[in-house]
């Protein structure tokens, strides 16, 4: 018998944060009694007088919305993260804690409340993306790092439907960050070069996992997937941070940001959930070479709208675990039309 | 201002995985607006004829259950790992891969298809203990590591309500118990004792985080807890492995799983979902005195049995965040009664 990876269990390393996932392609064919999500099919009007995140409105803490034209940011009004927090660390190696300093903000993507990002115009997701741009630029003259990210759909969390993200920034390097920076750079001390730009170089090469592409912009269902439909945005062009792209990367980017969440929409026929967000260098600084800026979409669903990959049991106490291989993920996400499904 | 963990966001580290949380004490304040999970609160009949655990039935793959008293195990119909993967590896940085070989199996706890383990008498999660004990010790045999576990609830992706668990074995570590090994392995190196045991012997002195304890062991919201009611089975003697308990200590962890399961379902009067597992020394032929035999339970409730915790967005891009800290978690769970809400 000879190894088949679309038959046989097998992991697959993620060389960016150095852990392994799980493959079981087969698992993909038994029966799901378990639990439905429900399916959100409602048409929702341009305008809802009850949501806290359209122009003109009252906010929970009483301020008033501005009559926004395109993206819209406010402090979060309940904040995980605030600037005036005391400094303070006590160094126990059984209870080490320290005091971290931060902001939490919304970004609203666009006034009307019944579009997300793939039934906006590519004009306006250049907005978005200069946004980002924007809130990187200003919030990394004081923190180290800056989270741009976006939960997406209530099985996500995201508690209002009105298209939005966050962003939020903090002194020290968070958990994930930390480990992408080891991994990136050990990759750079033994092949002075960028892990991520030789592997775009090398999906392009082969094929088999990109989703779509454009003049500046790849989409690929990494190798190491761990999310049904995860997929990388990754540059063609050498860039560390979101704060580097010129006007003409920033509308590649719209555009690439536009075509890969049609096809996630087209895939089950339902607004597709997910949280998707951007690393790139930390802003300590240094130059590093060793970074790529990229973004990750992590969607939950796995068989239809409403039947999700649930990462729990073995998961939480072992290793994530996939039930289709990144290939078959890939060409599902590549099949979909460009068209978004409302709009055929 | 001084600093106050009650009052101001902070990072505490995880030494079993050298990883942070951010803590937000203030973000359970906030109101929420987003998804309500059902509450499954049918009264279940003590059999089912359309399960495919209860004793006598067929499963799916047309085999009958058979007329059991106490657990009974079977290979996962649907398996993620299988014992005949042909071996094969592939080494390139960027693309690495290896075939895993291994077994799934699924282990009934009763009989009874209405009793989740709270509900058990402690003789019967005594057989269930005996049962996992003698899973590893089989397993063990032939795997370097044995993942006992269970994922309790539909939130948790559980997809049959008889009371049941799961036991995979591999031939490789997973990826955390790989970083397990390497914190304990140099925690030991650095002060010649196991992390644990050191760490349980500190929580007893000092007493806020403790959920519940008996002659031999001692739940605890750990210091570093990501999920909000997350709490760590610890053993008051030292033992590395599964395998080692004497029958004495079988029961006295039935005693203690009946005594925090209860509390769990008494704190939002609910089946209380959870995933939980056990991690001990992996079967590889060595001592392991750096390692203590432990459980985790990963319950997903924030606020109420229908508000649960999103660990989505910053904490998928960044680093887990909690809205609670450890301290108000264990007094919380600590206050709930020792009788079970639908006993009372
Ligand atoms: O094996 P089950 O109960 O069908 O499936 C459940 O547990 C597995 C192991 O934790 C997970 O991989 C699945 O996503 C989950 O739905
Ligand atoms: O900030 P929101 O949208 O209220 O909350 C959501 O996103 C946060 C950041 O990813 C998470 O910590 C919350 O668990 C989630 O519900």
């Amino acid at each position: 018998m000879t190894f088949d990876p679309t038959e046989h269990p097998h992991r697959r390393f993620n060389p960016l944060i150095n852990e392994w996932i799980l493959v079981s392609p087969h698992r993909a064919k038994r029966p799901w009694q378990g639990q439905v999500e429900s399916i959100d099919n409602d048409v929702k009007p341009s305008y809802d007088e009850s949501c806290f995140l359209c122009s003109g409105n009252t906010r929970i803490n009483g301020e008033v919305n501005p009559e926004y034209q395109d993206t819209f940011v406010f402090q979060n009004d309940f904040a995980a993260l605030k600037p005036d927090t005391p400094k303070h660390s006590e160094n126990d190696p059984l209870f080490k804690i320290e005091s971290e300093q931060g902001e939490s903000r919304v970004i609203c993507f666009s006034p009307d409340h019944s579009k997300s990002l793939p039934q906006l115009s590519v004009a306006a997701i250049t907005k978005v993306v200069a946004c980002w741009q924007e809130q990187t630029r200003e919030l990394s003259e004081q923190y180290q790092w800056v989270q741009v990210f976006e939960n997406k759909g209530a099985v996500m969390g995201c508690s209002n439907p009105h298209p939005h993200g966050q962003v939020w920034a903090q002194n020290h390097l968070p958990t994930l960050v930390q480990k992408k920076q080891l991994a990136l750079s050990s990759y750079y001390e033994a092949h002075q070069s960028s892990l991520l730009n030789d592997y775009v170089g090398r999906e392009l090469d082969n094929a088999e996992r990109i989703v779509v592409a454009n003049e500046d912009w790849v989409v690929v269902v990494p190798y190491w997937a761990a999310w049904p439909f995860e997929t990388l945005v990754l540059p063609r062009f050498s860039v560390t941070r979101m704060t580097e792209l010129s006007c003409a990367q920033q509308s590649t980017l719209a555009d690439i940001i536009k075509k890969i969440t049609i096809k996630y929409d087209n895939l089950f026929n339902c607004s597709f959930p997910y949280s998707m967000g951007w690393h790139g260098a930390p802003f300590d600084g240094e130059t590093h070479p060793e970074w790529t800026l990229h973004a990750s979409f992590l969607p939950p669903l796995l068989r239809s709208a409403s039947v999700r990959k649930f990462m729990v049991g073995y998961e939480m106490m072992a290793e994530s675990q996939r039930d289709l291989t990144p290939e078959q993920a890939a060409t599902m996400l590549r099949q979909q039309s460009d068209v978004h499904y409302k709009s055929e």
